[in-house]
């Protein structure tokens, strides 16, 4: 039986989700679709020849008779309106990020969600569906390094338009980090410092790039991420754990190994959309089987609130230059894993 | 519309393709199964909880109305009946390798493919779907490294059971290069020589291991390959390609990087069903999307014949100790690609 | 004509450079040897056959009148008035680290230098004569990276005895690090902040392991250096230097490279001997060469006395747990470089 | 007590050398240096301001009284007579490759230093010398990775002149390969087979490149060979050992790791002389030491007389296309190591 699915917001993401579940994944098709342009709804369901009903309203996909579950791709400030709407609908959602514009809003969905007793909220953080950082904590979880004690990452990008500022090295990019981390260690965390080295020349007055973000776990471990977003010569993230014992480092991409030009090299990607681009598929697929399976165990409404928290201390952080405390309440148990 | 597919042989291969056709990959359904095994045919059906008819032979799966295309994961001597029975039904075919016991009957298939007029083999080699193969092509297609003058190759195993000989370094192991690197090349073999370096003492009286086989292609490139299958170590493929200008090789698996134990180390891999686990989802996606959109694009019947043929001057040249020609027809106008 | 050197100190360092001196270098010959126990002195001078005067006192090595150049290898605390020594003799002298046993030790040392009126003082930091290191300060100073924004720096040892106390990470391991990077960026420090993570388990009470030391210099450059000395795998430097428009990583040591038991591996060092024992025949035969040239050119009393600056600040901000601003004065001309 | 060392042949290799042992070795003085251009000799002599007679014939600089030991790196033609000479004159003597220009002259040699009666001949050949060779060959007689079956070798030069032919590729590249690997291997050659692959088109009519050696030795490990003068990327030197139960690898010669470009890099090394240039140190400073310890141990007349024998089939299998029998006569005990 396929899972009819209806899709808010048809901009680039929802097209590119709507494609992913027609295309490439499995066990869903797509029913419905809206966009505050109607337009947009229909392009989005005729450039795949759907039979899909088209809306300008998110909130008539919602309540829609054959619409058993939804995927929110629309404007961010709308998100946390489609997605408490779903779950008074009582029915499964896949919400991009960010879940909402504030860990208020973050708290609203949580609190939504644990009234209606059962999980009906997976954010759409794909990182945890990455093979390599499957991988990575595979190798933590085995206690072969022992337990971790610090990480260094970094989450570089070759560029970013003019209006790229400096908060949104937070909430753009950082973000990822704050998601995958938490999952990967097992952690919470406790609190954050950031700092600003010499900027490159490549950026503008609204960007202090690179920084420096250094997040303490409750656990104790301690995490450096460089964020560096016009670092010009790739789109490159790094993740290494260092344990007790010994060290585990995310794979790189897989590449063609050259020598040409008396250098031996591997490619480095340039365009982000290519580093977790089978991420995406496996997260949504996830979410389509999840659903059908009766219980979503990908990334939660508590871990888009947890996220939501951490940014709004990094953001702090950012400003006073000092260590901030990261105040996350105790999960509910409603969440535990 | 979901392609209604029919399987015949249900052994461990079937059972798999039926799981994937069921379970992973898209627009496709498992309708109708057979097995010379009745039980098993049943057997398969019901783990999957499949909505498919069992037969015990498989001809009548080939028959059966509601089946739009086959997959043959039958006994090896079986496979050129039914490849033949498919064709002669005018339906696609997806028959696992070998496409048949001789030359001649793979010859015989390509005969009956060109007389109904269209495409509707594929042969189950997997390599060419698998993303290094592909990047490798990719490299040489771009002329990056120029003309490919040689290849060095290596196919390792970490072990094999007793009942494997000779010839089966050949039949069983190099088969898949003789497939992957024509199509890498866009060549075709001149000629075979086999050299027996010194055993390993971790090999049986019935078994020479390792051999090197080197192969020359209509272009002059000469490839030589190392089939080496009690190697211990782990199973690895390598292909490196050295061009007029440059060398490019086969990406390793992607792995986490550990510092441990005095070592910097990445995992290889010792399961051969691990290292080609994507190709096998991507070659039968590609056989079923090709199916619906009217044109069969893999491996095709004359890439299996021409793998027989080579296959059967390296056997020769295992015997000879001597240069080996390898003889192969023009290829027909009908599969140029 | 050989450069007739006097060593005063014949521990285990001291007959290490002596054996240097006499077997491995070029141009030199050990003349004198002096120890506080005579017998060391005469052990180490009969061990190699040398024809050398022994003596109880250095300062009597100091005023031989054979001995042309001074090496002082003797108890830490005597550094500095042998090194006063051989300045007022005007003898060229390497001292090893440290220099003195304070900052305010060092400065006497610069001030009669200064006084004499020309270098006399090699102190003896070696990693500015590792390969590896002068290959990345090339890659710097050719501008390919473009300005250094961040280095990402790890010093790790398997494992320390006892008596290694939490200071210590700064005294013996950072000193390192705090003379090869100044050289490295051509820079200075201008303040210090050590974060604590989570310790491992395999540490002690006196003890704080794993450390975290962020220096930032005057041109804004910002400096993470992971302090880990019982990280169990081995000895391990690490140095990535993150410019404006690519990085540059410190060479990893050469070493063959292993495909055994499912592992692509290479080696990694575990004892610190092996980790710079070119750069010690290096640094001591360009100390023999500048003095017969007549222009000592390797690490000075300058960098002494900026590293012990430095690492007196590192001592406070352990303590401090804040941010603590590293005050070296002006470079004087006199040792501008 | 300084080496006194005569130098036959003031040419580049020659000068060389002779700068070699004054600025850079420990333990010998050039105190004679000979050339049939008289001008070269005193030229040579005085760029490095050593006192140091000079003469027009070699035979002088043999017969010399305060001359202990030759180093010959005149004309290819004259080294047989220049070590001949040595070996009358009871002179140990360092003769650059070729020993001789036959294996003829290699053998009287031979003869020569058995009559004689104790070892007065190294041959030049470098490769044992180099670091990385001695730690592959370490693994190898460790037992890691067991008996060695196949060796996979490349020999890669970016470009050659015009005065460089197909048989060159034997006498003046491979060569170095059959003296290391015997070395190696602890084993001599048996027989030998050279194929052609299509030529690059960066050569012309004289040279047949590249080329792939495939030589057997008498335990029967298969090595090959790929010769490539035109390779365009680098100087290239790669060997593999593959052994029963592990592969070990020649490492890389050390390079910055640069992430620039979208390219994750090192840099292989372009110039030939660059590769080896410590293991050039290595050889002459063990032949200094070896001749003051009283016994020569590095590359043998043996060596030379079997590299020849070697290179002898070579070329005659250059021209066959057919395996070639290689015939050395055993070793005499006078050489056993």
């Amino acid at each position: 039986m396929s899972l009819r699915l209806g899709v808010i917001g048809a901009g680039a993401i929802g097209k590119e989700h709507i494609r992913r579940c027609t295309q490439v994944l499995q066990g869903a098709t797509v029913v419905a679709v809206s966009d505050i342009n109607l337009d947009n709804a229909r392009a989005a369901v005729n450039a795949l020849g759907l039979k899909a009903e088209v809306y300008a309203d998110g909130q008539d996909v919602i309540k829609a008779q054959d619409v058993d579950a939804l995927i929110v791709t629309s404007w961010d400030p709308t998100h946390e309106a489609f997605t408490l709407g779903a779950i008074e609908a009582g029915k499964p959602v896949f919400c991009e990020k960010p879940l909402a514009m504030t860990a208020e809003g973050c708290r609203r969905i949580v609190d939504a969600e644990m009234k209606a007793g059962r999980r009906l909220v997976q954010v759409g953080f794909m990182r945890p569906y990455d093979e390599g950082y499957q991988a990575l904590k595979g190798v933590i979880d085995s206690g072969e390094i022992g337990a971790p004690l610090m990480l260094h990452c970094a989450h570089r990008n070759p560029e970013v338009g003019d209006n790229y500022t400096t908060d949104m090295a937070i909430t753009s990019t950082l973000i990822h980090e704050l998601d995958v981390l938490r999952w990967l260690l097992n952690d919470d965390y406790a609190s954050v410092q950031v700092r600003f080295p010499r900027a490159t020349s490549n950026t503008h007055a609204r960007l202090k790039d690179p920084q420096i973000v250094m997040l303490e776990t409750r656990k104790g471990t301690l995490i450096d991420v460089e964020i560096f977003v016009n670092c010009r010569y790739g789109y490159d993230i790094q993740c290494e754990v260092v344990g007790e014992t010994g060290i585990a480092r995310l794979p790189e991409p897989s590449s063609v190994q050259m020598r040409k030009a008396a250098k031996l090299a591997t490619t480095i990607l340039t365009d982000w959309k290519d580093r977790f681009i089978k991420a995406y598929d496996v997260e949504l697929q996830a979410f389509i089987n999840d659903v059908k399976a009766g219980e979503l165990r990908g990334p939660s409404a508590w871990d888009g609130f947890a996220a939501s928290v951490a940014a709004d201390a990094c953001l702090k952080a950012q400003e006073s230059g000092a260590l901030e405390t990261i105040s996350l309440p105790e999960r509910p148990a409603f969440y535990l894993r």
